[in-house]
């Protein structure tokens, strides 16, 4: 399948005028949202190269290396919005971390050093997001959190109020 | 900035035609790549919704999150083949993981739990990359890691041989 891939990227760079864009978003945003095939981010928010971050992981979840990712991004390359974006019918609100740690040691004899980051309710995921970045002292701006989960199906976007300590 | 985005969300549930695809991606693909705003992975690959898991970080480098992701990607939801991504021009390339770790002691006075993930040369952060996921014992499918580089102003992806010992 990769080779097929392969195939469109060389019909992308034919297709590609050369030209030199920043390094730093035009819009001083990142985004944050689940890897999910079925959620586009760029089209959904309507952006174009050159405008913004996006981060993606299992569940769009703020783990560490979303801490990480912030932390470069509003320190080295001038962000400072931040959208968290889950989506319904996520994968996440399938399993629990004890029964997939239980799986990955049933089947290999070991456990991982990482939580899965499974998660019961999109709602309270997308506040306890919200809350590990607000906590965070390498994260400079925390004016503009906001949070959002999509619907797969029908396209809408959906904004989960947070609670006011975040939201500031 | 956000707000506008949310126009454009509105716009897009608008022209969503209703669906119900699956979560997972038919290709069976996760790709792996940088969070950089000139780089879309999607229009690169020629992706369309519900094909390729997409997972984004700072330096679209392979950290335990990544781990975590992939391994939830091919257990859960079917994919088998992985698609690397670093590019031309990354902000990675112009740090260091001491220096960066330096800047957040003296502004915070606080050093962060993680490594900033600087690299020094775009084909040996690909290797390594691609070997963390070699070695990882939670990953089942190792017949197709490949790795590229994305050049931002002129739109080609290169692909970078990896050692045997990984690409088996």
């Amino acid at each position: 399948m990769t080779n097929e891939l392969l195939q469109n990227a060389q019909w992308y760079a034919e297709s590609f005028a050369a030209r030199s864009l920043s390094g730093e978003p035009a819009l001083h945003v990142a985004v944050v949202a689940c890897m999910d095939a079925r959620l586009d981010p760029r089209g959904l928010l309507g952006l174009r190269d050159g405008d913004a971050h996006v981060i993606r992981n299992a569940g769009g979840v703020v783990t560490p290396d979303v801490i990480r990712s912030l932390t470069i991004s509003q320190r080295l390359l001038g962000t400072e919005e931040i959208v968290l974006i889950h989506h319904t019918r996520c994968g996440m609100l399938a399993i629990t971390n004890d029964e997939f740690r239980e799986r990955l040691r049933a089947d290999t004899g070991m456990e991982p050093d990482w939580e899965p980051g499974a998660f019961r309710s999109l709602e309270q995921s997308i506040r306890q997001s919200a809350a590990q970045i607000a906590a965070c002292p390498f994260i400079p701006y925390k004016h503009s959190i906001r949070g959002f989960v999509f619907d797969v199906e029908t396209g809408s976007l959906e904004e989960i109020s947070l609670p006011q300590l975040i939201a500031r």
